[in-house]
């Protein structure tokens, strides 16, 4: 009984550490995103991507993850560098999450300019890995 | 052994239908948004949403029921119409789906525009009920 009770009480601890951990988890994918996109390496941003739906501003929808290597190659042209902060994380169910978040975008245009936005990534958990599923941003003003 | 296999099979086709269900779900809530919001009920849209996250094009966030309703009775004196399409449901889990859409917007300006662009909504069962629980959009050009 209080082995059971000890189990329960863990998987209840774990229950709510998970969130917690897949935050975290989002938050470094995140950095490893800006970082990717900061050193050209577009490949490493898109392979962040699963099978996915981009919906960027001011353009149409681009779907799957080589026409998403090529939409951020191209944007790369005109964006140095693309700051996320995340606000928040909702689980979905134990293989899918919500997160909305901040960005910053510094242009490389002479002299450069700072663009904020905000966006909502689903990430789906796709063999263990958590990956963007969904990837929608605008801009604040 | 007849009856299980005719229950596994129930129940692998009712897995099956319940994404199709649930998007025509989607799309019935939807028609009564557009219907609400040309009305000029805006109770009944802000009703729609669960406790949520707004991200609208041009504006900062806007959290919870009031001031999504706050937001909406604004944003008609601009908007006369916003006529949704489902491009995609992807259900997340028993209780969270996440909608891919079009919208064309048309303005109370002389003459009046029109105005096209993409969104992501993510719903979640509520007590039964679907309700929107994370909303953003922006425009395509």
């Amino acid at each position: 009984m209080k082995d059971a009770l000890f189990a329960a009480g863990l998987g209840m601890l774990l229950a709510t550490a998970a969130p917690a951990q897949d935050r975290a988890t989002i938050e470094r994918l995140n950095e490893a995103f800006s970082a990717a996109f900061r050193q050209g390496d577009m490949a490493a941003v898109a392979g962040m991507y699963t099978e996915a739906d981009l919906l960027p501003h001011g353009a149409d929808m681009v779907r799957g993850r080589s026409a998403i290597q090529a939409f951020w190659t191209k944007t790369a042209e005109a964006i140095a560098d693309a700051k996320l902060t995340t606000i928040d994380v909702k689980p979905l169910g134990p293989e899918a999450a919500r997160e909305i978040g901040t960005f910053l975008l510094k242009t490389r245009s002479a002299p450069p300019q700072e663009i904020a936005g905000k966006y909502v990534v689903v990430w789906r958990k796709v063999g263990g890995e958590w990956k963007l599923a969904t990837d929608i941003w605008n801009m604040n003003r």
